[in-house]
């Protein structure tokens, strides 16, 4: 909606101050309207009421009208970043979000533990979601079986169940190639397709990975093949230290959420682990409040989980579980917070979607509304307009905290 | 307002889907509030109004705040073409329009059958409006008259009334030439005037079919001499199915917007003829309506030739006409459904406005508006809000069709 206009305007403007910028962030919080209550309207949320009650509302719009945004897109747009013009592949998140490096040069690509049958086709894209204490032996087998391939470094990493990720390190790799995962159950695994002359030896590459997993988890009856998924290189990219002088920290349990904030510099609250109560979260969080940071991503991922899977009341739970936290993330005394999705996830469509996502901006100098709760009407209506371009969140949280200097004499 | 985002993002997103989406356009649909009762104020049209309270609303803007669009720029923003990049000139449009083709390096002109006096002044720059029936003939003799100039093939195609297309095909030819009609009368035909190198060859065609054209009608009272207008090449622009995998179809009765929908590579149907009943263009839909095409375009003129001409209550009768054949659109059951216009035309104004144009967005997942008419002010309050960019239509058709998977991981 705005292009990049954050990295000419922001680093001239911004300044270090002492003041704190909190952005908690349900995932999917958004719903569609007419559809039945949203799960916002749905659920009972008096602090978040109260709390809209002194801000200003509206419904951010993260890519374009009509268009819906990946997690990747959607948290780059919330972060001040044109997710038009930032390009993160799957795999760069997911691979930072474990901890990868990942440096100019290298390609990061997603993986799946997945089962094959004798001929080889594949039987299950994720391998019974194998818990992930029994995965992570196998990625290290995998590991130690494939440290290199000719004079590209193999590095593995264990992720989440049947997740793990893989960074390639060594001389003219690209990252355009396709997924080895058709995505269809009883096919075989395809060959990786590179899309052009720079990611040919990349492909090749995977393609051994490939082989040489199969040879390494040979006999498992489960978890006995490899699908690899969203190569990407790592972006050219401010640092959010770069962009707006902050220094920001993470409090997000799933792996794509600490990439994104990863890939942004970051710290990474580590301690948390995913499914954990919304409380464990801000127990994080205040732990971490205080001189060391001025930027706080506060990720709940509920929300999001409960609209794909269409269950309208876990969606209005988890938001209510929010709720009951709300108090104590106000009694650290931000002063500023945001509280926002990273995109509509409306139960009935139990999906992603377009519809612009509701916002509270609280701060000294917010205007806050007339409205009196938090839901998709009252944000509709709100000052911030009902098609606030996402990027413009930070700029509005770091005028609010007094952290930008006027444009122009 | 947008710039070409869609060329980058619609050809990565869009799929193809069973789904069928119905833009119904009203050309010059809007009025200016402020001034009386809008046509849309001054109309019953209790269909419309319907398809409004569950529909969402809003008023959209072709080019920019404050620009008047012609009717290609404004249909071409509608259709999801951001008219500040794609240049397409009129007598290309017309051209199209009449069944011409219009290929790369071709030059396509607008003429028009005009009288001269003895001493060559333009006395009428439209042959008295000479009927189709009349000038048909005229156009034959000069096609046969002027069938090449040097090394260059001239092609004669007749319109309405006194209009028809001109296209050079030939080595060497440039668009970038001045209209041969001074938009006076009591002046003289002018000269060809190249505003580049690269079109003084054509300029100097143009100058003799000027010539040849009268002598060839030399001895006529009336359309004894041509005007040439518009000129224009084809632009490299993608067809609607490269850029969003749509099948599309037009139902319009006039030239300049059958050719716009030829340039994206719409279907014709040109079994309609201008100044038809609306009842007409729907009997013409119905016969397409089915599983060749999933874009069906709906062009209905007479709102604009009202407005042009002043005439609020002709506005306002043919707006009752489009509402009286609204539920036969609705019987078709089209996925989407979008009621807009291409521009304003205000009647007190008697010209197209750069006002916001009332648009209906009526779709499985539009989020309906609490307004219960539809009219300016009504579009104004809409969830789409009052200044929504008209190249977004397509992507929240797209959109609300299932017709778009989402961007990034």
């Amino acid at each position: 909606m705005e292009g990049p206009i954050n990295f000419t305007v922001l680093p001239r403007l911004a300044r270090k101050t002492p003041t704190r910028i909190l952005f908690l962030v349900m995932d999917g919080l958004g719903g569609c309207l007419g559809k039945g209550p949203t799960a916002l309207q749905a659920s009972k949320h008096p602090n978040l009421d109260a709390l809209a009650a002194r801000s200003a509302l509206g419904r951010t719009i993260q890519v374009l009208d009509g268009i819906t945004p990946g997690s990747g897109p959607g948290h780059l747009a919330l972060f001040g970043y044109d997710p038009l013009t930032v390009d993160v592949g799957r795999g760069l998140l997911e691979a930072l979000g474990v901890g990868a490096d990942v440096g100019p040069g290298d390609v990061a690509i997603r993986g799946n533990l997945c089962t094959v049958d004798a001929e080889g086709r594949v039987v299950d894209r994720r391998a019974g979601r194998i818990p992930t204490s029994q995965a992570r032996p196998l990625i290290r087998q995998l590991a130690e079986a494939i440290p290199a391939i000719d004079d590209v470094m193999v590095e593995f990493h264990a992720g989440l169940q049947h997740r793990f990720a893989v960074v390639l390190r060594g001389p003219e790799l690209g990252p355009d190639v396709d997924d080895t995962d058709s995505g269809e159950i009883g096919r075989p695994i395809l060959s990786a397709y590179a899309r052009n002359g720079a990611a040919a030896r990349t492909a090749s590459i995977a393609d051994q990975i490939t082989r040489l997993a199969q040879e390494t988890l040979a006999g498992r009856e489960v978890a006995n093949a490899v699908l690899l998924r969203g190569f990407a290189a790592r972006p050219e990219i401010l640092s959010y230290r770069e962009l707006a002088k902050l220094s920001g920290v993470a409090i997000a349990a799933y792996p794509a959420y600490r990439g994104v904030a990863r890939l942004l510099g970051m710290h990474i609250v580590d301690t948390i682990e995913p499914g954990c109560p919304v409380r464990d979260e801000v127990d994080a969080l205040t732990d971490v409040w205080g001189d060391d940071y001025d930027f706080y991503f506060l990720h709940v991922k509920g929300t999001d989980s409960a609209g794909e899977d269409g269950d309208l009341a876990r969606k209005a739970q988890v938001i209510e579980e929010v709720d009951e936290q709300l108090p104590r993330l106000l009694a650290l005394e931000p002063d500023v917070i945001v509280v926002t999705g990273d995109h509509a996830t409306p139960a009935p469509l139990r999906a992603h979607s377009w519809h612009g996502v509701p916002t509270i901006l609280h701060g000294p100098w917010c205007e806050p509304d007339a409205e009196t709760t938090f839901d998709e009407e009252a944000c509709q209506r709100g000052r911030l307009g009902a098609r606030l371009p996402a990027t413009a969140l930070l700029r509005l949280a770091l005028a609010n905290a007094g952290k930008l200097v006027k444009y122009g004499a």
